[in-house]
């Protein structure tokens, strides 16, 4: 095509826009935005997640999302000094692969940033979605001026990112996984199969099935009538939400439990890694907003073991945007490292 | 006196031996050793902790301890290229001094590094005890080899620390502290004051008040006479150990259950951190040994996030004199740093 023509010759020259792409990959939607040196976004687009067609379907997606955040900023994507992604899912960065990604219609690896950077004729980069969103609030929101920091994702499931000093921490390729940290021995069973996890307590889909199984044994709650009259099949944030503005008991069961687990955990990752500040965004984190992460807040004040300077527990500043924006971080920067020197 | 006096012109000259002192500051002994460039012990010496007398005697009791280990390697203590304190309480390295020492007659900082330097002749650093047997195992011990390492010491509490990479993290200065994590919400008591703790269930002193109670309540156990046979006023490791080897019910079930709140603390710091290894020591760690830590090795791979490469679990093998030699690690190193660069 004519299009992808003279992006593969735009290629060659310098990319003089000192704009750079993110696109958030979700099971649900895919974001881009065209982010400026500063951080400020100048272009974004949505795009639903095709769930049929595999893979490369979902790439088409992202490419269109990306191609018209582009053209809102002013300029074509071969113009951009590169675009990031922050995908669900094993990632190999160097290769630019991402694998069995939750809710997502893929197993095996697939080379991601190799299409994309085919397709949009600027080179792609791909990390773990849960990080670049730490990074992105690190640097450019409520994290902001912070040495170190947890971010926490609340949302179907509860990820985490870790930042030492700057640098994010990765361990061995895993770390941050707080909602798989153990709140309750031998408590509630994870959607991981395991037992008396935060994320068993806390995350959207395991509340869920946790309020379905109450329902179905008589407890009042207006959850499945308000998810029906929203035309969803799942309880998403905005039903949680909805249901709490109606004072909903159960749900407000369900979610007090799931602000002690999180707050609990949380805790117990600050007391282990004495960070400065924990942010928290999300779905459901960012739907609930400060409220909620003011009663995490207090939790956590109450439960960390130094009780004299308790990390500040703040709610995330860049909204939905923070995935997209975070993923256009990694162009331009070097690549993530791990070691700490003097 | 004319020692003394020696020892302070001897300051003036450069040390020639290339051994340094460690003094491995507890609650019941003072534990010096000299080590040498490779980190082998040349001379080593015990004395009890005076608990009358304030941190003057506590702080002669030391000297006399590193004098002994000295004159047992061969030179006076103004021949060491220096000599590092691991104590517990607050440590400001940068003053020398230690505040608020658990189980030590004192409150506010004194200043052990100053008063010591002054004393033998040397250079005298400090640092927490806890983080200084993490460095020995990871550069001397069980830990060798692996990037990563968090240790965990068992004893009368639970304490951690956590190498990242090479470099101590020490978060805002109190990170690693794994017995204070929560393993089970709304749990038991834990001497901090909160519930639910690792320690709250695995410390010594905690296990010896829920025995205390439950024989008090009418279980039947061996615990307090093995405890009045060793003419001891606390159930010690040895007690602990003595009552499994005689298959003591209630000594047991504590047991187990201290190795199961390990387990699953361990785990979750795990999935948070994700690093290659793991060291136990601590007076009970050592005690129990290789059959406990192989318990806990198990109960780790089962609940930790990756199970696919859970991280090893090994025994300290540095034993007793870990601390000191850990503590001896400071001198001649850098200053620890807290940055991770590229």
């Amino acid at each position: 095509m004519a299009t992808a023509g003279a992006q593969r010759s735009a290629r060659t020259r310098t990319p003089v826009s000192g704009l750079r792409g993110g696109i958030d990959l979700g099971g649900t939607k895919v974001q881009a935005v065209v982010v400026d040196a500063r951080g400020a976004v100048r272009g974004q687009d949505r795009q639903p997640t095709p769930l049929d067609g595999g893979p490369g379907a979902v790439v088409e997606a992202m490419a269109t999302a990306m191609r018209n955040a582009a053209t809102a900023a002013g300029i074509p994507t071969s113009q951009l000094l590169g675009a990031g992604v922050g995908a669900p899912g094993a990632i190999d960065s160097a290769a630019g692969t991402v694998a069995d990604p939750p809710n997502l219609p893929w197993k095996n690896a697939f080379p991601i940033g190799p299409e994309l950077t085919k397709t949009l004729g600027t080179t792609v980069l791909i990390d773990n979605d849960v990080r670049v969103a730490t990074r992105a609030e690190y640097e450019l929101g409520a994290g902001r001026g912070y040495p170190s920091l947890l971010g926490v994702f609340w949302g179907t499931g509860v990820g985490g990112g870790i930042i030492l000093d700057g640098v994010p921490w990765n361990g061995q390729g895993a770390a941050g996984e707080i909602g798989h940290t153990v709140v309750k021995m031998n408590g509630a069973l994870c959607r991981c199969g395991r037992r008396g996890h935060v994320e068993a307590y806390a995350g959207r889909a395991s509340m869920e099935e946790r309020a379905r199984q109450l329902i179905a044994r008589g407890h009042k709650s207006d959850l499945l009538h308000i998810t029906k009259a929203r035309g969803a099949d799942r309880m998403t944030s905005g039903v949680w939400a909805r249901a709490l503005a109606g004072h909903d008991k159960l749900a407000e069961q369900l979610v007090d439990r799931a602000v002690e687990a999180i707050g609990v955990g949380i805790a117990s990752a600050c007391t282990l890694l004495d960070v400065e500040a924990v942010v928290i965004g999300g779905g459901l984190g960012l739907r609930l907003g400060q409220p909620y992460v003011d009663r995490i807040d207090e939790l956590v004040r109450t439960l960390v073991f130094v009780r004299e300077r308790p990390p500040k527990v703040l709610l995330a500043s860049l909204g939905d945007l923070g995935g997209g924006i975070g993923a256009s971080l990694q162009v331009g920067s070097s690549a993530p490292v791990r070691h700490h020197v003097g």
